[in-house]
C-alpha cells in the first residue's frame, strides 16, 4: 500500500501535468482577437491561474473509459471505445476541447458570481469587475458563455453525441444559475436546512463536476449506466469539494486563501457548517459583529471558529464530505479497473484533503 | 398593386398573429419553476411585450421554404422539405421552439444591455435590474442564455442539423457580445467611421435577424446557397432595423418610445446619424448640453434634431436603411415564389417604415 503522502504527491503531479496541457490549450481555443479589450477581460481570470480540477476530472475519466495509461494518448486526438470497451480506431475525439469548454464555463460563472457577491479579489488578484469595470465583466462572462458552447461543438464527436454533450452543457448552466439564485436567497434567510444547503451546492457547484465526469462517456457513446454512474461520481465529489471549500474558508490563513479568511461568516453566507451550528442552538448572526470583510479581525474569526468547533459543526462538515467522497469512489466500479480509475479515486480524496 | 397602407396593415396582421402564437409558446418553453423569483425575473421582460419580429421572420421563412401558405401549418409540427423542395413527410420540426429560442436570446441581451447602458426603462416598464436588483438581472440573463440553447435542442431536427443550429446560435451570441463591446467602446470615442458603426450594428443587432432567417433552412437541411442567402437577408434587414431605430430615437415622442426621446444623443451613443453629421463638420458633443437623460428638455432635443436634419444626416440614415432593405429583399429570390416570401419582403419594408 502507498503512503498517504506519496498518494497526494502523485495526485498533485497528475493534476499538474494536465493543468499544463489545459493552460496550453486555453489560448488556442480562446485567442485574443478583436475587440481585444473584451477578449483580454474574458481571459483575465483564466490566465490568473486555477487548479483546473474539472478539466482534470474530464481528461482522466476519458483515459479510464478508453482503458489507456494516464497521459499515454494525446488529448486532441483521443481514442474512443464502443459500449463494450473495444477501441473504435480510427475514430478519435478532441477531449481537450471538452475539457477547456468546462473550464470556460467555470470562469464565466466566477466572473458573474464575483459581481453578485461583491467580491473584490479572486485568486489573489482583483476580480474582473474591479480590474476592468462592471460592464466589461458582465460582457466578458457572456462571451465565455457562448464560447464554451462553440468549443464543445469542436470535439469531432458524432452529431448525436455532440447533441447530447450540448444538452448536458446547457442544462448544467441552467442548474448553476438556479443554484446561485438559491445561494443569494439564502443570505436573506436564517432557517436554511442542511438538505436545502446540499441541494443548493449540488446545483451551484456539483453539476459542473458531474458534467465533467460524464462528458467523455457521452462523447464516446458509452451506455447509459456508465454515463449515470460517472454523473453521480461528479455530483458526490463536487458537493464534497464545496463543503471542504467552506471549511477552508474558516481554517486557512487569508494570504493562502487569496481573500479574507472567514468572509463567508462575515457576509452571512450559508454553509453546511453554519446550518449545522444553528441546529445545535448557536446564534450564527452573533458569531461575528461586523458585516464588513475589510473590518473584521483575525481574533474575531478565531473566536467564531472555536465556537463552531465546540458544537461539532466543522467535524460534521468534514464527515459529510468524507462520506460523499467514499460514495462517489464506489460508483467508479462501472469503469475498467485501471490506473486512470485509481487516479479518479485519488482526485476525489484530494478534493477534501487539500489545504487550499 | 396593393396600396402601401393595405400592405402595412397586412404585415401588422401577419406579425400580430405570429406574436400571439409566440406569446402562447413562451410560458410553455419557459415555465415559472423553482427558484420562482429567478424564473419570474427571467420572464419579466418577455411578458412585458415586444413585437416578436425575430420569431416572426423565422416562422415566415420556414413557411416560404416549405412552400406552404402562411399560417396553414402548425408551427410545432412543421413540414420539412428536401434540398429540391420536395416534402419529407412524415419528418417534421418544431419551428416554434427555434422561434422562442431566438426571442429568449434577444431578451437575455436586453436585460444585460440595460445594466451596461444604465437604462432604467424598457418597453415602458422598469428594466429588470430596476424592478428586481442587479444580482437578479445578471442571473436572469444568464438563465435565459442557457435556456435558449436547451430550447433550440428541442426542435426534433436530425442531429447533424441540430448541431449546425446550435453552432449558429453560439456564434451569434459571441458576435452580439463583440458588438455590444464595440458599442460601449464607441461611447468613449469621437472618431467612429460609418463603416465601423455598421460593423458594430451588424454584430450587435443584425446577426440575430440573420440567424432567425437562416435557422429554418438549417433545421430543414436546405443547401448552402439558400442558407447563405437567408443569412444575408437577415443581416441586411437587421442593420436597417437598427438604423431606423436610431432615427426613431430622435423623432418619436417619448411616451410612444417608452423612454426619453433623444437619449442616444444625451448619452453620446454613436449612431449612423451622428457619425455622418460629424463628417459634415457638426460638433456632436455640443448638440445637447446635459449628459443626464432626466434633465434634458424637449426643446433641446428639437434643436439638435433640426441641426442633424440641416446637414442631411437623418436623410442619409433613412436612405442607407432603404438600400439595405432593398438588397435584403433581392436575396429572397433563392426562395420559391410564394405568399410567405412576399410577406418576408413586406416585413423588411415594415422594419424601416414602422413608427415605433
Amino acid at each position: 500500500m502507498t503512503s498517504p503522502e506519496a498518494r497526494e504527491e502523485a495526485v498533485l503531479e497528475a493534476v499538474g501535468k494536465r493543468r499544463e496541457l489545459v493552460n496550453e490549450a486555453l489560448p488556442e481555443e480562446l485567442p485574443i482577437q478583436r475587440p481585444e479589450r473584451l477578449y483580454e477581460a474574458s481571459r483575465y481570470l483564466l490566465d490568473a491561474g486555477g487548479k483546473r480540477l474539472r478539466p482534470t476530472v474530464l481528461l482522466t475519466t476519458a483515459e479510464a473509459l478508453a482503458d489507456v495509461d494516464p497521459l499515454s494518448q494525446g488529448y486532441r486526438e483521443f481514442p474512443t471505445v464502443d459500449a463494450s470497451g473495444q477501441p473504435r480506431a480510427p475514430e478519435t475525439i478532441d477531449a481537450m476541447a471538452a475539457a477547456v469548454s468546462v473550464e470556460v464555463i467555470q470562469s464565466f460563472t466566477l466572473i458573474h458570481d464575483d459581481i453578485m457577491d461583491d467580491d473584490d479579489l479572486r485568486r489573489g488578484v482583483p476580480a474582473v469587475h474591479m480590474e476592468y469595470d462592471l460592464e466589461t465583466a458582465i460582457l466578458a462572462g457572456d462571451t465565455l458563455y457562448s464560447k464554451a458552447f462553440e468549443i464543445m461543438l469542436e470535439t469531432g464527436a458524432k452529431p448525436d453525441r455532440t447533441v447530447d454533450a450540448l444538452e448536458i452543457l446547457a442544462t448544467t448552466c441552467t442548474k448553476i444559475c438556479e443554484g446561485q439564485s438559491l445561494d443569494v436567497d439564502f443570505e436573506e434567510r436564517n432557517d436554511v436546512t442542511p438538505e436545502e444547503y446540499l441541494e443548493m451546492v449540488e446545483q451551484k457547484t456539483a453539476v459542473l463536476y458531474a458534467a465533467s465526469a460524464c462528458l467523455p462517456a457521452i462523447l464516446q457513446g458509452a451506455d447509459k449506466e456508465t454515463i449515470d454512474a460517472l454523473y453521480g461520481y461528479g455530483l458526490d465529489i463536487g458537493r464534497a469539494f464545496q463543503i471542504h471549500d467552506d471549511v477552508l474558508d474558516l481554517t486557512v490563513p487569508s494570504e493562502e486563501l487569496g481573500k479574507q479568511r472567514g468572509s463567508d461568516l462575515v457576509e452571512n453566507k450559508q454553509t453546511l457548517i453554519t446550518v449545522h451550528a444553528r441546529d445545535q442552538g448557536l446564534e450564527i448572526e452573533d458569531l461575528v459583529d461586523t458585516e464588513d470583510v475589510d473590518a473584521v479581525t483575525e481574533a474575531e474569526i478565531d473566536a467564531a471558529v472555536a465556537e463552531l468547533e465546540a458544537v461539532g459543526s466543522i467535524s460534521y462538515a468534514n464527515e459529510t464530505a468524507r462520506d460523499l467522497v467514499d460514495q462517489g469512489k464506489g460508483r467508479l466500479e462501472v469503469l475498467p479497473d485501471n490506473e486512470a480509475r485509481e487516479l479518479l479515486c485519488d482526485i476525489a480524496d484530494y478534493l477534501i484533503e487539500r489545504g487550499y
